[in-house]
């Protein structure tokens, strides 16, 4: 894919601060970052916002928003950071707030995930006035007692469904590539997102995978059809920045400048 | 659940070989086993069969055949091999042949997947003519670049609807609780399978499992519902034996007995 379409999630480089995050892109020549949360609480969200604005980068997306089941929490207080969550989204002109939506804390799966439709149903009218698009990311099945309850991408936009809204203003999704590729349903599951897709990430699933959070590929080292799959994302209408996200101890143990260098190179070659 | 429905997955007691296992299931009066195929081989299966029969114990499912997906492989090979362990199944008088579907060697998905089906359908006929059910067992997502292209309850029962049979005489499936418990499509999907249920497996989900294959937890340590699993594949029909089976580092580091002991305790009280 063209490199013009990249857009650095900035975990992928996850011992840089923002800072220096954003002097990557601007030395690599990426047009778009993703921000997480503890990094713009780091350097304030004024700062974040100087810092991607003066570098003229767009925001791809916010990571994240969610987390909505723990049921020892107190409900008002996962709403109101999420709402924060939302302004700090806005205030970066973010295309989207990634909403991972929390993981299996008991046995009770059904309650879990009716916290999420809840927990998303009470931020959405905030969210819509910020003018802030949600999305859900689906998370891989083996995530479900550490990340997420919401574990394919018929289910979030089944949540999607049921949560409403106007075409063109509905609940987005994330597809990710290494949450979703290996299932059946993909093809037509992206199909049906359609317009609901408000972003696409990339790294590899490495055919002997040895951790279940830390150990992502670099895009071209693994299993996953990413020509393919970009193929339907685009197919569906999707025309936005693609994000690099790979959470990975070997990547991160590199030199940033030659994980940026590669990732741009396997980003042109094999995405 | 009745220890009287509780069937020992050997690999449970993995240091065990098979006279050792049909002993320990004697002595824990345990009236069920699971064959894997390494361990009749190592006592051929003559041997096999008569220590079962002589123990009084039924044969839940003999593990494995499949492993369609080696492009490399020649088919009639593979074919062969699947043969020899419908016979054994057949010899063994167990209720089904557990297929496990094969991993993914390259990056064509649809063409490993095509390969599952294939092999099946050309294995079909020498099942049915030695009377022995094919059970086709949907494994977690995460395991599909080292063991199955058949990820889902749902994909298992279209590969089953695909391939075709009068009611009875269908492709079964088995449904393992660490593999589907995530699954959004459960309920709906146990359902389906009705009669087509030829196997039920349990073990449990552990909240931060460590590993992708040998890190299953002792039932009532994770975080599965298997009370309420239970009810599903009751309510579909099912009234076979239940599987134990636990691939785990730690507890194959135990005392058999002592793992037995506390398997046939936890089987009464969490499943």
């Amino acid at each position: 894919m063209d490199a013009a379409r990249l857009s650095l999630n900035q975990i992928t480089l996850n011992s840089l601060d923002l800072p220096a995050a954003v002097a990557a892109c601007e030395r690599h020549e990426i047009g778009a970052i993703a921000l997480w949360r503890d990094k713009i609480a780091a350097v304030g969200l004024d700062r974040a916002v100087q810092l991607v604005r003066s570098a003229g980068l767009h925001v791809s997306s916010v990571c994240r928003g969610g987390m909505f089941t723990d049921p020892a929490a107190d409900p008002a207080a996962v709403l109101e950071d999420n709402r924060r969550a939302v302004d700090e989204a806005a205030a970066l002109q973010a295309d989207a707030l990634v909403l991972v939506c929390g993981p299996l804390l008991d046995r009770d799966l059904a309650a879990a995930r009716a916290r999420v439709r809840d927990g998303i149903a009470e931020l959405l009218p905030h969210a819509r006035a910020a003018g802030v698009r949600l999305a859900i990311e689906p998370l891989h099945p083996m995530m479900i007692g550490v990340r997420s309850v919401v574990s394919t991408l018929r289910q979030a936009l089944d949540l999607s469904d049921e949560l409403g809204g106007d075409p063109g203003d509905e609940v987005g999704v994330v597809v990710d590539a290494y949450h979703v590729w290996w299932d059946p349903e993909l093809e037509g599951q992206i199909a049906r997102a359609g317009t609901r897709i408000a972003g696409y990430h990339v790294s590899d699933w490495l055919p002997e995978t040895s951790d279940l959070l830390l150990d992502r590929g670099m895009m071209g080292d693994g299993l996953i059809d990413l020509p393919h799959l970009s193929g339907l994302v685009a197919d569906a209408g999707f025309t936005g920045p693609v994000e690099v996200e790979i959470l990975s101890r070997r990547w991160w143990a590199e030199d940033p400048d030659d994980v940026t260098r590669l990732l741009r190179k396997r980003f042109e070659e094999f995405v």
